[in-house]
């Protein structure tokens, strides 16, 4: 839907994409490109490009007209005028595009081949803020070296002061036990001797040639609580993500314990993603105080099933807990998807209430300011 | 929808609701009303009013009107008007606003504070029949004194007694193990030595300073099949409730294997709720010859998502075996939310398959009245 | 949606119906047709006549035509013409209506009593092809009597000279390992002495007086290492299905760890039905190479709901990575069905996609052929 039909309360936004990471600062070859488009790790030569799938057909609509291309311009018209301009030029128009009022960056997957925050921010003409991932500044501690023992003294005091560097510029923490252990962790809070032992397989199992790689319920877990009692919000990879993801592990309603045990602290957790399970992660955020939910990565995936997926998001999650992010990874293209994917998603659920006299257009935009953008600013504590 | 867009057979459905419970008799803070609006136990500071919720503009947009205020008026407006009418006669307005045909009340959650089930037949215009909770009873019983030897003749007696008690007044019972011991119940029935075991490690772990509380697979078994072999409909709580319920447990797959043992009793079993797992309890109900289900609780929760809702329910589920509940508790204005939000869903789906073609008018109205109405009288054996 | 209303690309398509099964060669009584029309194995004195659900209405609406009935016309009309034009000329005609380019005939189930794949394919008007049920194959192995040791080899024996036989005319394999021992298969190929201990374990259990069952989770997953052995691409039962089927079981995401480690062989595996995993599935399909996905089987089960069905698998799943498939079986009308519902499906879709400026013409009629024929033939390495 072109800007100028969008809700002006909706077009007029400054979202907040509390969740995304860098972008390449490369030019790409479409084998490239397709590896970046979906969680597929390359386009299949049973399957076909996958510029025939949602999220394709979704470049060509939304991305080819920011590079001065018709609508829908094929695959290959679409790789060459990319390169004519330059991957930083592209990154540029894309990210500005988008129309962001902040971002907020997960810096823990491959932070050295990828745009900074802080690149990202001037890109985008909004400022950047960062996500620290939590297994990766574990897996720092350890390859840096330390016992068994020492690992929570050690792994406490790394993330204190990675939350404290840059005066505000850390918000928040992020968990991929989804990823490793599964969701299925135990509610309580670690003890010191758990840890040590846990942190001695760890150790154990290391092997000197690849990297560290965190994979233990225990230390997941620790982790989040020690992020937790820094009041660094947490969020959790949960459902779709790439080849690696095993989704009967990812499912949100296995943090509910977790999520039961934290409440009291009242320190945000925010469930990323959530596809397919948004119903399950809307009944999390609706009875946890503390319990946050987006609907990231599925958005631009999904295309022109946006809308479909956030009414389904919207069913149970209350209006003051739901949150915008892209979580583009690599392509600019995914920071200008998941926001006008986003856009026209919020405005035909608006206008659809509107239409049928479910609320008022005051309540409409004062629904679209909380999801876009207010209710990252209160969970991350973000100025403005 | 206005009652005059409703297709005229459902809007002259006098509608059974099959499952609900007891409101609250006074009147309320904003706090307390909040606290009974969706599933929450209160609004957070963190997510903001749960009256920004699809229920809590449900309420603005439905319940206003019956209480005189326009269309959408603020929360401070509605409370006010509220309490100025005073809750028994909001009580009385929303009950017949509903426009049922009868009631099942579910007595066993803190029947003491809400009104009964007299009361709310007389506010509803409609009579009132009840619903047995299973724990809450066996709970009384071990209250009362018994052995665990004892506890099997006990309950089968007083379950006996209490069904029999009032010339029908009792039309079925319900099961909470989804909320105890969880949803993956065994098929069989359960032996006198299993059962003796299990109320003793029952009774050997119960706390004199707290209520009993059964939460034992062995014994939510064993009262399901006491109710069964007296005939009664079993209610069982299924998938989205408040924050004592974990999902994982909740999910009607989980109890394949025991409707695979009882339909050859011919007794029916209904899945209450149901949200997110309410396609997979339509595929049991399509298979299972004595197996219903419903979409309560999420009906009001979900708010103008009603349609969706109950089109997904609709795909597998037989049109014979879809009822009508609103799983209202506390508030009387989620008698009247389940009730309009029903029919209009219920209206909109049958208006969409006539203008598609894909029934007629006349088929039309008679799915309205079994849906409404017909297949509750059936499986209750109720009058009329 | 008459076919004048269909975008004229699907209109003119020749469905590859790549998993159907034989119909009965015999007229129907009303309880006998009523038995074969959804996954309940008859009509419920408690629930009503099974014509009273999607796929009942979706006959009345689609089929009456075909045997030149008015729309909308009653069961007991319709099943009267049915024994009048009698059950060769019946099948003759809905199986022609389906509009078929090809099928590929699961031969597995009750093969005896129902048309054969090439009678199907005579009645069909297109060319007919097998799939070899690969517990049925181990099944007969058994029955013909081996020892545990020499199991492997002569099940291999067989499936290779199964596979061989009739030039081209089988295509692909099946697992049912979803109604056994469920979809949690492990990931590796088990070795010699796991297989002869499984066997074994199988061939000491087997009732005299039963015919041979596999069930057995090492046994099912060295069948389908066996048939992709041969590069024949295996179908996966997943999901909805009758009473047998345990949805917890059935769930697609549990063949993950099997699907990530068969990737590097390259031979297609398809996820059939998935009903309601089907998103899950659709992941499943993005993310790995060589895994494809259906609705089949839902598809007429959910009548009038396919399109929302279709979108919700399109999702994720990549448009070069669904195949077109009925599950028919007993029944000629679900042939029919299958095909005017995908029609109608796939065209709402796509004609949505058009309004909404998603896509191209020319996109939208490359899709159509993709989606109802070429990946298809892609898969299975059809002539055409």
């Amino acid at each position: 839907m072109p800007t100028s039909e969008l809700l002006p309360a909706v077009a007029a936004l400054r979202l907040i994409d509390h969740h995304c990471h860098g972008v390449v600062p490369r030019d790409l070859s479409r084998a490239g490109f397709e590896a970046m488009l979906t969680e597929a790790e390359s386009a299949s030569p049973l399957g076909g490009s996958l510029f025939d799938t949602q999220a394709g057909f979704a470049v060509r609509r939304w991305c080819a007209p920011v590079l001065d291309l018709p609508r829908h311009a094929e695959p290959e018209e679409y790789l060459a005028r990319r390169e004519e301009l330059g991957h930083a030029e592209v990154t540029r128009r894309l990210l500005r595009a988008a129309g962001l009022g902040a971002l907020c960056v997960d810096t823990g997957h491959n932070p050295r081949s990828l745009l900074s925050p802080g690149e990202l921010a001037e890109a985008a003409g909004a400022p950047g803020y960062e996500i620290l991932r939590l297994e990766h500044v574990a897996e720092e501690v350890v390859e840096s070296g330390t016992s068994a023992r020492g690992f929570a003294g050690r792994f406490r005091e790394r993330l204190t002061e990675l939350a404290g560097a840059g005066e505000g510029r850390v918000v928040g923490a992020k968990s991929v036990a989804a990823y490793r252990a599964g969701l299925a962790l135990a509610p309580y809070r670690p003890g010191e001797g758990e840890i040590a032992a846990a942190a001695g397989r760890w150790l154990a199992s290391a092997r000197p040639d690849a990297p560290a790689r965190l994979a233990d319920e225990v230390l997941h877990r620790f982790l989040v609580y020690t992020a937790l009692d820094l009041g660094l919000p947490v969020q959790f990879h949960v459902g779709y993500g790439d080849p690696d993801v095993h989704l009967s592990r990812a499912n949100p309603a296995l943090l509910t314990d977790l999520l039961r045990a934290t409440a009291p602290a009242g320190v945000p957790i925010v469930l990323l993603h959530n596809y397919p399970y948004h119903r399950e992660a809307g009944y999390l955020a609706q009875v946890f105080p503390h319990v946050f939910a987006d609907v990231s990565l599925a958005l631009h995936n999904v295309g022109r099933r946006a809308g479909a997926l956030l009414a389904e998001a919207l069913e149970l999650t209350p209006f003051g807990k739901l949150l915008y992010a892209s979580d583009a990874y690599g392509l600019p293209e995914l920071y200008h998807l998941g926001s006008v994917l986003f856009r026209g998603a919020l405005s035909g659920l608006l206008r659809e209430g509107l239409a049928e006299d479910a609320w008022t257009e005051r309540d409409a935009g004062r629904i679209a300011g909380m999801i876009g953008a207010g209710n990252a600013r209160r969970v991350y504590r973000l100025p403005g």
